[in-house]
């Protein structure tokens, strides 16, 4: 779906994105993580094969993903933005996209990742199809 | 079990808690709350009992739950809390407590909910079972 322009601003805002994804038990999971967009699929890096919330989407691409934002709305309530979508994972380009991200999350002079020789990795690409939480994007503005 | 004293302040600080569940269908449901703490219990407030979270958690009591920090560590990344655990829900309560909590989240002399006579509502407490994510509290401090 084609993310709503206030969606789009929290998503490129530099706050930690929670990915939730569902262990092969059934029991929710939960990790923050850097993300950015490429067009209107959620991308993030990950240098490491051997992380739970990977094994789990390969299981199933089923995630849902949290952003608060700075904004609070007229009852006093913080504004938050939730995404539901369908993951899939890309070989490569981890450590290109962890730099992209770096200048967002950590400031327009940083290297990382901080090492010589950092492996190939593998890309989220998460294509959205629902908008939720509270905030203006629900209302597709 | 016993929650670290560095978990306990994350999460009575007044910070927004992303509360995961799963849903009937097996797809994960995440959602803000406020949160406080009775004990070693996790408790947050709910005057609406049409609440997807409340009817996934009635199902599977399995839950997990993630809260920032302002915390930036070594790495340049940000410390947040994660837990596992069980959720119980119990009847009545929700103004008081909503009220207590407002104090922590919106500021000292606010009054929380703004209704005349609200209804009894239900708390969960959530029972936790493990600690995680990025900060001192893995280390049990």
């Amino acid at each position: 779906m084609q993310l709503p322009p206030s969606a789009r601003t929290v998503l490129t805002s530099g706050r930690l994105a929670h990915l939730v994804t569902v262990n092969e038990d059934g029991s929710p999971q939960v990790t923050c993580i850097w993300v950015g967009l490429d067009g209107d699929t959620i991308v993030s890096a990950h240098l490491s094969a051997a992380q739970r919330k990977l094994a789990n989407v390969r299981r199933d691409p089923r995630v849902a993903l949290s952003v608060e934002t700075d904004v609070v709305n007229d009852w006093g309530l913080q504004e938050y933005l939730v995404v539901k979508g369908r993951a899939e994972l890309v070989p490569g380009g981890a450590p290109e996209l962890l730099q992209r991200l770096a200048h967002v999350y950590l400031g327009p002079d940083v290297t990382f990742p901080r090492m010589p020789d950092p492996p190939p990795g593998q890309v989220m690409r998460i294509a959205v199809t629902h908008v939720g939480g509270v905030g203006p994007w629900t209302e597709g503005r």
